[in-house]
C-alpha cells in the first residue's frame, strides 16, 4: 500500500520543472502527472517519472491526486485557474501580485471552503518566507524598523522593460542591494534610505545592429517606475555573451528588523534573514513542495478553505513527526 | 470593558523584568501581577503598573489572568513549577535543557490537556527562533547541511565554570563565533568544522589577591567540556573594570542551511538567519510575550495541551487581524 502524498503539477515552466525535481528530494511524496496547456507529446519532463496530461483532463484525477501545485503566472493564469481548481483539489500557489492578494484570497476561500478543500496561497520567498520573517519580527519587536533588500538577482519585470525599448534585441537586468545600506542597518544605525540608496540596477543589453546605443542607454536610465529613481548601469554585450554568462536565474535578499527593548529603550536588537539563491524558481519550488505537504495534512484534519503562510503551523512542513522534531530540532 | 490579554509573570529575574517592559510595548496586553518567592515588599518592579504577590497566592488569580509567563530557570524551577501551573493557567516558558525537552513536554501535556489549558514550552531564540529556522529550512532544502554559530555573547554556564576555579573572585566568558568559518559557510563551501574552528572563548577574570594567575589560566584552558576543545583567551582585569565594562548580557548567533537543488544538484541555495542582541534576556522576553498572545488565542479556539513553537501558526503572534496581516505583510 502506498501512503505517499500524490502530487500534480499544473504548468511546466521554470517553477514547474523545479517542483518536479524537488519532489525527488522528498521520499514521502510522489509526482502523479504534469498538466499542461501544450500538446503533451511536445513536453518532455526531466525525470520521466510521471505522465504529461492535457489540462482539460484534470478533473478525472480527483481521486488520484492529494494536492495540485499551481505553477502558472500571477498576471493571468492564477486569477482564473486558482479558484476553478480550488473547488476540486487541495492547492498550493505562489500568487505574488502583492496588491491583489486580498482579492485572490477571498476568491480562493469561497472556492475551497465550500468544496472542503485546502488552498495555501502566495507561497514562496517573497511573498512567503520574507513575509513570515517580517511578521514574526514585528510581533517580537513592536518598536522598530523593517528593511527589505532584494538581490543580487534577476528581475523579470525589469528585464522585460529593457526588452521593450526600441533598438533592443535582448537584455537582462540585475537588482543589486547596496552594501553600504545593508551594513548601516546591520550596525543598528536605522538609516532613512531613499530608493536610490537601497538598490542599484545593472543591465546587460544586446542592441540591434545599427541601433543608437547612447539613445538606448538614455531611454533605459530615464524610464519612470523602473529605472529613473535608481542609479542604473547599462552594458552592451553580444547575444553570445548574454547566452553564455547570463542564462542563470539567481536571486535572494535580506530582511531586517531593528528594534529596541528595555525601560529606556536602551538595548538594540537586530533580526536578520537572508537568502542567496543560485536558482530563484528552483528555490520557490522547494518551498511550494513543503507547503504542499502541509496542505494535505491540514485538509486531513479538517482545516479547509484558503490559507496563507501565516496560518500554517511549521510542523506541517516537515516529514518528521512532532516527537522527532522536538527531539532533534527544538 | 477591558478586552486586553491579562498576564502574570512568575519569577522576577532578568527575563521577568524583560517581560514586564515588553508588555508595555504591546497595547493589547496588560500586566496583572508579578509572582515571587521573595517577600513582595523586597521586590520593586520597574514599571510600578502591577502588584507583587507571593507565589503561594497564585491559585486565587485564575479568573484574573489569561496567561502566565514562567520566568524561572530550567534546572530546578520549571520542571516542578511548569506542570503544577499548567493545571491552572495557560502558560509560556523558555525551558531550554535540550535533552530533557521531550520529558518536560510530556509532563506539561498531561497537566494542561486534562485541565483544558494551553502551554507553549521552550519559547525564546534557542530553543525557539533558531529551532524554527532549522526546521523550516530542512523541510525546504532536504539535501543540505545545517550550521549554527552562537555569539558574540555571554555564556552563563561558562562564566559560572570560571568562577568555580580556585583563586578566581569573579569572571565572565564570551562565546565568539569564528568569522572565517561563517564566511566559508556563507560562500557555500560546506566546510567540515571542528569545535575549535567554530567558536573562540574569551574570558575576563578577576583573580583573588595573591592568586597564581598562570595556574588559573591553565586550569581554565584545560577544563574538559567547557574549554579544552576550544582556543581560549584569558584576560586578568580588576573588579572595577569587570563591573564597568562587562555588565551587559549581549548575545546572538547565526543559523545556516546550505542546500542544493536541480537535476544535477547544480544549484546552491543558502538560507541565513541571525540575531544581534544587546540584551539576551530582554529579547527572550519579547518573544515570550508574543507567544503568550498565541497561547491565549489557541486556548480560546480549543487548542489545548502542551505545544511547541512548531505547533503555533505565526498569525497568532501578532496583534493584527489576518486580513491586516495579509494586506500589509504578506
Amino acid at each position: 500500500m502506498n501512503h505517499k502524498i500524490k502530487v500534480g503539477i499544473v504548468g511546466y515552466g521554470n517553477v514547474g520543472r523545479g517542483v518536479e525535481v524537488a519532489l525527488g528530494q522528498n521520499p514521502d511524496m510522489e509526482l502523479v502527472a504534469v498538466f499542461t496547456r501544450r500538446k503533451p507529446e511536445t513536453v518532455n519532463i526531466q525525470t520521466k517519472v510521471a505522465k504529461v496530461v492535457p489540462i482539460n483532463e484534470l478533473e478525472a484525477y480527483q481521486e488520484a491526486i492529494d494536492v495540485l501545485i499551481l505553477c502558472g503566472g500571477s498576471a493571468t493564469d492564477l486569477p482564473v485557474q486558482g479558484p476553478e481548481l480550488a473547488k476540486l483539489f487541495n492547492t498550493i500557489d505562489s500568487f505574488d501580485t502583492h496588491a491583489r492578494i486580498p482579492e485572490y484570497f477571498s476568491n480562493m476561500q469561497a472556492a475551497a471552503a465550500d468544496a472542503g478543500k485546502t488552498s495555501i496561497i502566495s507561497v514562496g520567498w517573497d511573498p512567503g518566507l520574507f513575509s513570515m520573517v517580517r511578521m514574526m519580527s514585528g510581533a517580537f519587536l513592536p518598536k522598530g524598523e523593517d528593511y527589505t533588500f532584494w538581490g543580487k538577482g534577476v528581475s523579470q519585470g525589469h528585464s522585460d522593460a529593457i526588452r521593450r525599448v526600441a533598438g533592443v534585441k535582448n537584455g537582462i537586468q540585475y537588482t543589486i542591494p547596496m552594501e553600504e545600506a545593508i551594513e548601516a542597518v546591520r550596525k543598528g544605525e536605522n538609516p532613512k534610505l531613499t530608493t536610490r540608496q537601497k538598490h542599484l540596477r545593472e543591465c546587460f543589453v544586446v542592441a540591434e545592429e545599427g541601433a543608437d546605443q547612447a539613445e538606448i542607454e538614455s531611454t533605459i536610465k530615464n524610464m519612470p517606475n523602473y529605472f529613473s529613481d535608481y542609479d542604473t548601469i547599462v552594458h552592451f554585450i553580444t547575444e553570445e555573451e548574454l547566452k553564455a554568462k547570463h542564462d542563470k536565474m539567481p536571486h535572494g535578499g535580506f530582511v531586517f528588523r531593528s528594534g529596541v527593548t528595555g525601560m529606556q529603550e536602551e538595548h538594540q536588537q537586530i533580526i536578520e534573514f537572508s537568502l542567496k539563491l543560485d536558482s530563484n524558481p528552483e528555490f520557490t519550488a522547494q518551498v511550494l513542495v513543503a507547503y504542499a505537504r502541509a496542505a494535505v495534512r491540514m485538509n486531513r484534519e479538517g482545516q479547509v478553505g484558503a490559507k496563507t503562510v501565516f496560518d500554517v503551523p511549521l510542523a506541517y512542513l516537515s516529514p518528521l513527526s512532532s516527537a522527532e522534531l522536538m527531539k532533534t530540532l527544538l
